[in-house]
């Protein structure tokens, strides 16, 4: 009998062609299966990096100094309760916290109070993520636009790169996992070193929400490129009536694996209107960022009747209950007359889920039609109009002519003063366009 | 006629000799002074330089964001009182603490509020002032031993470096001109680049007072320098009665140049017993310093809360004058009734004039007589005695046998059992000295 096999270029003729032109091409097939189950599992398993700095933030001290106070800390002296306690010649709630945040996010996550670190307010929360996650070069991408603190927030200290996906007005000023993609392997060519994306959800500036296939999507990118999530969820609280949130960590909760690389950061100052008392959270699984985290709090820890304060305003789970449910109802309807009372005038917004602001269209008003026209109409509405807006262009957007405007500042009857304000300035517009 | 001039290696003749002769000589000699004069006044009135990094931060902000937010805050509208005013679509008490620290200097120093940045504890703004002075890898000399924390506090995120400058038991542990000379040249050896340097008065953990001759000393060597000073004055309303403290602010006022390079930390967490309450502050004549200073306070803002129970707390002249005068009074006893019992046992400590703390000599139960020894004596105290004290070694001193006992969180009656402690450790001491 006479076989003739073909495998590849190489003929092989007789029993030898049999055997391999059937084993070999099994064999080739399995170990490409092996190497690319291998691979898959590598990039999968393998945690990602933590910054050189936060490395030796998160291991344990070796100081007599705080393993003295830790000491003290576990086995206290006391005259009659623990006379044979330490007594400490050393030095001189995040219970209610994972529950409230659990009441803004309607129930549907459980929080492990464990893994929550307080910080005093959502800035410092940002930063401290950012020393833990990357290194002085180091990026972060970042869908624009976005809230314009972030700059400061990123970049004043950690000496982290900011990187913007920039999104449009066509898509709804919404990322995919395409516009990831192409900003990354940009970024890439450009020799940057991305270890991370920073979202805002519910969004800052536009205000929509991102929907759990796109939460899938981020989390399958970050795997495959085996880098962290840092997710702002500061307005979680603060959505329209009838809306659903999708915080990332419920996401994480169906998720066996790679939950080392979400970080959510939360905050009281949107949801609770308390921006003064300073008082975020980073919530994370990752047992390092924890360990660096807390040993960084020492720059921005709550003060303590602040602390006293919260946890009775917290604790009262009616009241919070209450002020939610009402503050949702007031930002929906103060939302709703504010979006209207710009349609009147010809103005359109995105369409919003959440947040304490609208994202306005007024590129029909602007010119030339680019940053430069923009902030003309901006110093318009400041200066004329004495209206403070932001502008697009701060928030890192490409399309000229959109503005943030944040309507929680605003009374309901102040809503006809200010319209009346911007028709001045649209009809100022109007009128230098049909100058000659 | 004829001269001979020698004129370096050139000889001249005739009256050509006569002029190059005595003309040249005061014409190099003129210039030569004329050099020195430039030199000096360019190293003695030349800014010490900031940061590369806190340099933009220190800048005015071009973004419409912050503009705007700045116009807003200026002339914000009211539906009465400013109708016209500018409607903030953008978003949503130095005085007392500057009266207090006046008043912690026995009304000694008058500062003024506009250079007095607050921050939420000193911790915070120890980091703000490396920042602001000093790039990653840059260094800051620090006399030691010296407080554990400020290893935290300064290298965790600044990235700059403490070199000490070893002050020994034979100057009452006390820096000098020629120790600061000896580091600082070292340092320069060693190719690193000191940016200033961060002194504690009343010093921790030694408790002692600097001189005015001693801060002279200090600043005539940062100018010489051209660097920085940091002086950490959190103990400077703690200070045992009839002591006297001068505070680096003071030894400006009498200077009419050079205070750009002087910056002072102060907190409420010693002097009002509140280190929960999270308050400090930076003293600074620095512009830059300021305006960069003030920006980062977005990370270590003070809560309100706190703010509003501390203006009221603060503003309570009557209250204050009393609990300096009580607080005082009751440190001195207890740093009188700690020093007498140790004295009883056979134990001495340095002469302290303030601090919650005295400097402990425990050399002679130290047996090697090294860093091993010391820690070995600290874990007989802790796991023994069950006394938690701060060795010498977590200081960064470099003679062993030195703790620090805080005595502040003792009641007087404790005094005794903590004695007995110290004694039970002592004699353990002595009997494995005496063992073969």
């Amino acid at each position: 009998m006479r076989l003739i096999v073909p495998l590849q270029r190489l003929i092989v003729h007789g029993r030898g062609g049999l055997i391999l032109g059937s084993v070999l091409p099994c064999a080739l097939f399995y170990l490409l299966q092996l190497h690319l189950k291998r691979h898959r599992s590598s990039s999968s398993s393998s945690s990602p990096k933590l910054s050189s700095r936060a490395t030796p933030i998160a291991k344990p001290s070796h100081s007599p100094y705080y393993i003295g106070m830790d000491m003290a800390r576990s086995d206290p002296y006391h005259n009659l309760h623990n006379p044979n306690g330490i007594i400490d010649l050393g030095i001189a709630e995040n219970r209610a916290m994972s529950a409230f945040i659990s009441e803004v996010m309607r129930g549907t996550l459980s929080l492990n109070p464990s893994q929550l670190v307080l910080t005093s307010g959502a800035t410092p929360a940002v930063e401290i993520l950012c020393f833990c996650l990357a290194d002085h070069g180091d990026a972060f991408l970042i869908p624009a636009p976005y809230y314009p603190g972030f700059d400061r927030d990123v970049t004043y200290r950690t000496g982290v790169e900011l990187i913007p996906v920039h999104c449009s007005s066509s898509d709804g000023f919404t990322f995919s996992r395409t516009t990831l993609d192409q900003a990354f392997n940009q970024a890439r060519k450009q020799g940057k070193k991305v270890h991370g994306v920073l979202i805002s959800n519910p969004s800052n500036p536009v205000g929509n929400i991102l929907n759990r296939e796109l939460l899938y999507d981020l989390l399958t990118f970050a795997k495959e490129k085996n880098i962290h999530i840092i997710s702002d969820e500061v307005f979680a609280g603060s959505i329209y009536k009838n809306e659903e949130f999708v915080s990332m960590a419920k996401i994480l909760q169906s998720e066996d694996s790679d939950r080392d690389r979400v970080h959510i950061i939360y905050g009281l100052s949107k949801d609770l209107s308390l921006p003064g008392y300073r008082v975020g959270a980073i919530y994370s699984c990752n047992e390092n960022v924890l360990a660096a985290s807390k040993k960084l709090t020492r720059f921005c820890s709550i003060s303590t009747p602040t602390q006293k304060l919260l946890i009775s305003m917290l604790s009262d789970k009616r009241f919070i209950q209450q002020y939610i449910r009402i503050n949702q109802e007031r930002l929906t309807k103060m939302y709703d007359l504010f979006v209207e009372g710009l349609k009147q005038l010809g103005i359109e917004c995105t369409m919003s889920s959440g947040g304490l602001y609208c994202w306005v269209d007024m590129s029909g008003y602007i010119d030339p039609c680019d940053e430069k026209g923009e902030l003309a109409l901006w110093h318009k509405f400041i200066n004329i109009a004495k209206i403070n807006i932001t502008p697009g262009l701060a928030c890192h957007c490409i399309e000229p002519g959109w503005f943030r405007c944040c309507f929680t500042t605003l009374q309901e009857n102040d809503i006809p003063i200010v319209m009346g304000r911007i028709r001045k300035i649209t009809q100022l517009c109007a009128s230098q366009t049909k100058m000659p």
